[in-house]
Parts: C-alpha cells; structure tokens; sequence
C-alpha cells in the first residue's frame, strides 16, 4: 500500500461510510475530461467528480485567476469590498438575468441553502419550510432537513416546520394514477401540493424549496407546468419559491441556470459547484429584487467568516468566462443531444435499463429487474451491495461515476467532446451487458 | 464612489446588515500586519481580520503552495486519496497530541460544529446538546443553535434539545455570588452544569459544547479546574466533550491548541480559521481514538462536496509548517507579555476601562459607564451605536478590529513586532482618551 493512502487510512475520516474496509484510490494526476490513478490507470470523469467540474480539470485560466488572487489578496474581512467580490457578485447577477438581484455569497451549497432558509423566513416573517421527498440540498442540521432523503436521518430531531411534499416522478406513482399527458402529470402534483399546503396553513409558510432538476436522487426533470404552477402558487400565498441549482446550475442542462428552460423566476436561487468548478470552494444565494431591498431597511441575519471569499470570487469569475469563451452552452446542447442518442439505445439493447432521463449533460438511468420497472434495489436497501458492485465494473474499465439507489447518474464534463463521449459510453453499453445477466 | 464599491452596493449583500447606508472600504494591498484602502491608508490588523489571519497576509509559503496545488489538483472527489489532505490530516493529528485521532475536514467553523453535533447524536445515540451562553459557533441551523448569543434569533425555531448553560464568568457574576478564588469560581460554575445535566438526564445528553477560550463574546477564560471539571463530568456520564477552537486555536492562546493550557483531551475538537489563516476556506473536526474506531463499524452520516478539498489542505499543510519555521509559540508568549503589559497600563489609565482578559495573543476589554463595572452599552441593545463610534474611531486612526456587545477585541497577527504592537497600542490609548469622555 502506497504511504499516501496508508495515511489517508490512518488520519482521515471518509464520508457516508463505516471506515473499515474502505479503499480510496489515490489519484495523482487530472487533466480534461480525464484522471489518473497512482497507478497509472485513466479514468472517463463521467460525472464530473459530483457533478461539479462542468469544466473539466486541468482549466489554465481558472488556475491562472487563483495565482493570482493569491498573490493579491487571498483574504480580507467580509466588512470590505474587494475588486473580484464585486466582480463575482455582478457576474452571477447578469447570468441569471434576475433584475436587480444581489448575491449573498457562502462556502458551498448546504450553506447556501440555509442562508436561504434564514433568508426568507426574515423576508416573510413565517416559520414552516415545504421541500421534496428526493431532493438533496445538504447535510448541515438546516439544509439535511430540506434533505429528502436517508442522508437527512442524521440531522433528527430537526427543527419544527420542515415538511415534506412529493414532486413529479410520474415513473414511480402508484399504478392507479394515470396521466394522459405531461401537464396531466404536472397539475396532478400540483393539485397534491396546492392541498398540503392548505392544510399546513399557507400564512405560516416561509418558502417551497425544490431542485430545479433534481440532482443526486436521479435527475428528476418537472414538467414545465408544473414548474410554473409552483411560481404561481408561491406568488398567490406569499410563499418564496427556492430553487436549489447547485447541480443544475452552471449550464449543466444546457443552460446558464435551470430555471430559465421554465420562463419563470425564482425568489431566491442556491448555488455552489460549477460556479467555480470546485477549484476553490464557494456557493451562493441570489437574492430577487423585493427580497434584497426588504434587506435595505431590515438587519439581514446572515453571515460567515469566509462569506464572498477572494479566492472563490476570483475563480468564480474566472469560471463564468470560460463557460462563454468555450461556448459551453453550445456544446451541451450538441452533446446532450448525442447523449440522448446513446441513452435511447442503450434503454432499447438492454433489459437492466429502466427509464432514462436527461436534459443537456446532466442523465440517469434506473437499473431494473423487470419490464414493470421494478428497482434493482428497494429504497435506502441494498444489503448485497448490488449497486456499488455496477460502479466498481465501471470503474474498472474506466469509467467514474456514482450511483444513488437504483440509478446510474451520467454527467461528464461540459467540455467533452462527441467522440469521447461515445468512447466513455461504450465502456458502460459493455458493463450493462452484464448486468443485464445479473438481474 | 469607486466603481469597485459602488458595484459591491449593488451586486453584494452584506453580512448582519441593514443593507442601507453600509459603506465598505475598498481594499487593495494587504501585507503582514497592514492592509490598506483604496486612498492609500494603512491599518493595523489589530484582530487578524475575524481572527484567522495569524500569520499575517501575503505569507510567501502559503501563497506559493496554493500556487502550485492549483496547478496540480486543485479538485477531486472526497472518495479519493491525495497526498495533501493524507499530510493535511497527519499534520493536524500530530500537532494536537491527541494519540490515534483522526480528522474530518469541512469548509469552515460552522460546518464542522454541524458535524460534531452529528458525530456526538450517532456515537452516543443520544440527541440533546448542551452549550454555553455567550459562545459563538456559527449561523447554520445547528451550529447556530448552539451559539449562545443573539445571531441564533434567526435560526428559531431551531432543533429540538438544544439547551444552554451558564460557563464562567465572574466579571459578570450576580453580586450576590462571592468568590474567594478562581478554584472557588470553578466549582460554582461547575455545580450550576452538574445540576442542569441531571436535571436533563446525563443518559439523553449527546454533547457538551464550549469554546475552549470564548472568543467573539469576549475572551473569557476559563479557570483550570472548571475546564478538568467539565472533562470530568463528561467521563462520568458518558457525555462526549466538544471543544470549538475555531477562534482559540493555531496559536492563537499560545499553544496550538487552547485545549493543551489545561492538561486534559476532548472528544471532539472543531477548528478552522488559523489551520490555513483563511487564504483558503478550511475547518475540520478533530475526532478522538474512541469516536473514530466507533465509525469503524458504523456508518458515519457526515459527508460534503468539498470535505478535505486540495486547496485547503494544500494550503493547511504550509501553514502548519509556517507556524514552526517562524516559531510563532515564541512569538505569542514574547508578545502575549508585552501586550498584557500595556493592557494593565491602559486598565489603570481609563476609567472607561473595566476587566480586560488576555492569554497569549488574544485580548478583550470591557467598556464601562463607572467603576462598578457597568457595560457602556446592554446586552444586545446599542441604539446610540456608542461601540460601533468608538470602533470607527479606531479605525480613523489605522487601527482595525471589531467590538461584541460592550467589548473591544485585541488579537493581532501572530507575526507582531514589540514595535509594532506598541505603535498600534498607542492608537487605542489616544482613542480611549476620547472614550472616557464619553461615558
């Protein structure tokens, strides 16, 4: 065993894990869509590590704008301005075409979602928080309880008045329900959603929290009328409507955030990754007009050591000209239409392959036993470890990615190229083969 | 106005504000003990900024190795080994004495204490937490309930079993309770916690929180047998003992950690600040044998994008080593003295002067009205904005730092000069002048 990874046995604690019989590779090297291990092998990035570098590794001019804000000023008090806070805070603000908007900066995006939380509970003075079952917005004892899903079950006892709601997942609703159509699906989850927040009281509802396409849990795309009716809904009741973009955000479907496929906008938008690509950490909360300037006059109750940090600024606006000098959001939508190509055959060729969803670079697939789609693990159950046994083949031939529940998350790097792509997803059309034997 | 803060007003929200009328100096140069503005004027850095800045700005070590960290991985996923964050987590395990520790890393203060509450609820399998009125650690959902002080009104209503204590304080002790001596105070303090704990129940108490040496609300210093008394009542019960040196460690008190003052070992420690003096974001949870080997067998629930980023450790491991090549122990019990020195003198000069409370480099005085110790101004209550005049006042004259309630924080870089201190100290002696004609 190398030193590197003797120590990193002996000294660091890995996350989400029991620590005996982990074995973290040690990875040496990153360039581009690619990495390597400290055995030379290569590795497709084919989520983009967490679906947070959209631009792949090895980017010279975000490293370059890091040098170089360290040399200046790596850290100064949040009390001050800085050229590239300010910079950062513009670049944000103009991307996502919110008018008047301003930035309140954090360190990633669990923070950035309890910013949000503090944020407009002052705005509307009310104290319940709506979120949806399948979403995760972070583990701190804040964002974990939006979290809906297992990994929330940490932060129990949680505060009062986070609850739960169910959003469009028409691939899994009870077989009574049938939808004759897209907005048939959107209204009724609307209908399920307008009802729980009567009987929670909608005078005592602060804001309705989603993922604009919800990440980790499967790439959950809404429907567009559904994503419209929240906004309505949010407006009618004086609610404000949260939308998580850390994973969606950054053109990772296709464009700069999510919410601009739907034409509505948000009150408050969360954002983290892609916004500098992990290079140094930094996240976000972007703030619509009437909250920030109901600010103006009222003590806004949020604050960090490391709020709009230089170094994070510096690469974030490093970050956002690179999106538009590679004309990211022209390759995303020619690659996820490759993407697309390749998905729909591979749902077609294998029997594992349940549905597939997917918008720009940003895909899941749910492995199945069965033509009724039945998972290939129950949820938050996977006793033989059948899941991790998939990434683990992936892996071995080269292609990183992860897995949450039954489902294969694909999401490479904004910047790949058709034939890698094609190259990357032949390694998994070989790997389904045999698990299609497997199920 | 500057186009630097005129964009700062218009794309930034700013922390613990009223967004109205705020006025942030432009900073453009930072270097050891100063920082200037955009006019040129030149400050004394008299709080490390937030009290991270220990080694002062543009270290050459820290600054080179983010460099080239940048250059080489500036990011990969938390499920990989990298050489820096196996030395990043080693440096600190051996730095802290605490034998067969490990550590978790986070982004900052309040995500490690978010992680800490978590660690001590899946170890203990208990779920209230108890913490100190008057400590500070964090604005999340949890961390923020453990603070103790008004900055966690926001995050109301919090999580259940959250409760708080009364830790040392005798300055401000009811005058009915009289101490003969510090071992005395201990032991009244001391039998308040014992008593809150049964009457909670020992056998439900996860945690007990302190900071080691509270910071933000004050310096306040414990006596050495409540510290070993706490130890004690923790062993006793079962009760993991969490102490926050965010603010109290790296030096900060004098030794690396505050905790070693006192001879005893927590079962959790959480920092961040001085591990890399903010020139990137990092915090951490120091985690004992006992705990650690806990998670061997038993999932760990805590989990981030940016646990143990490159950058940070990267930035970390040169710190840890800046702080012995500079033989910052040395420095701070050399200064620490000198400094306790003039603080006696200014103590003695100002009637507006009440306690001051120093250790090593990290000092606080209280403003008063009259000698028998009346606060300038109440508890979260300053609506003549007395103690913010008095800090700009500071600042007028080049000497920067930031006030909490009645009290005035003196904790400079690490780095300091005799020289230096004495000439930043002079400032605060004509300012106190001012501010005896005031009360």
């Amino acid at each position: 065993m190398s030193l590197i990874k003797e120590k990193s046995l002996q000294y660091n604690l890995h996350s989400w894990s029991a620590q005996k019989g982990i074995d973290p590779k040690v990875i040496t090297k990153a360039d581009g869509i690619y990495f390597w291990d400290e055995e030379g092998n290569r590795y497709y990035d084919m989520s983009s590590q967490l679906v947070n570098s959209n631009l792949g590794h090895g980017n010279k001019a975000i490293v370059q704008a890091i040098k170089e804000q360290a040399e200046k000023i790596p850290f100064i008090s949040p009390a001050f301005a800085v050229d590239v806070r300010s910079d950062a805070a513009e670049a944000v603000v103009k991307l996502s075409g919110m008018k008047n908007a301003k930035v309140f900066f954090t360190n990633a995006g669990a923070e950035s979602n309890e910013n949000a939380i503090k944020m407009a509970k002052q705005y509307t003075g009310r104290w319940k928080i709506f979120s949806m079952y399948r979403c995760y917005h972070g583990s701190s004892a804040g964002a974990g309880m939006l979290t809906g899903e297992p990994r929330h079950f940490a932060n129990e006892p949680g505060p009062a008045g986070f609850i739960k709601y169910d959003g469009p997942y028409a691939y899994r609703a009870p077989k009574q329900v049938v939808f004759t159509d897209e907005d048939d699906a959107a209204d009724f989850y609307l209908e399920l959603l307008e009802n729980q927040v009567l009987y929670e009281g909608p005078e005592r509802i602060a804001a309705i929290f989603l993922e604009t396409v919800v990440g980790s849990n499967g790439v959950l795309i809404p429907p567009q009328k559904w994503m419209k009716g929240v906004r309505d809904l949010c407006t009618k009741y004086g609610i404000v409507m949260v939308c998580d973009e850390v994973m969606a955000g950054w053109y990772r479907t296709g464009k700069a955030f999510a919410f601009q496929h739907y034409g509505i906008e948000p009150d408050l938008v969360t954002f983290a990754k892609g916004v500098t690509c992990g290079y140094v950490p930094i996240g976000g909360v972007l703030v619509s007009e009437k909250i920030q300037k109901y600010f103006n006059d009222h003590q806004m109750m949020c604050g960090l050591t490391y709020n709009a940090h230089p170094m994070g600024c510096a690469a974030a606006v490093a970050a956002i000209k690179e999106y538009e000098r590679l004309h990211i959001e022209e390759n995303v939508e020619k690659q996820g239409n490759v993407l697309r190509g390749i998905l729909d055959e591979l749902s077609q060729k294998h029997p594992c392959v349940g549905e597939i969803r997917q918008i720009g670079l940003f895909s899941a697939m749910e492995i199945v036993k069965d033509e009724k789609g039945t998972p290939v693990v129950s949820f938050n159950c996977d006793p033989d470890g059948m899941m991790p046994k998939i990434i683990g083949m992936l892996m071995k031939e080269g292609f990183f990615t992860y897995s949450h529940e039954n489902m294969i998350v694909v999401a490479p790097p904004l910047i790949i190229a058709e034939e890698e792509l094609r190259e990357a997803m032949a390694i998994l059309d070989r790997v389904l083969d045999s698990v299609d034997g497997m199920i």
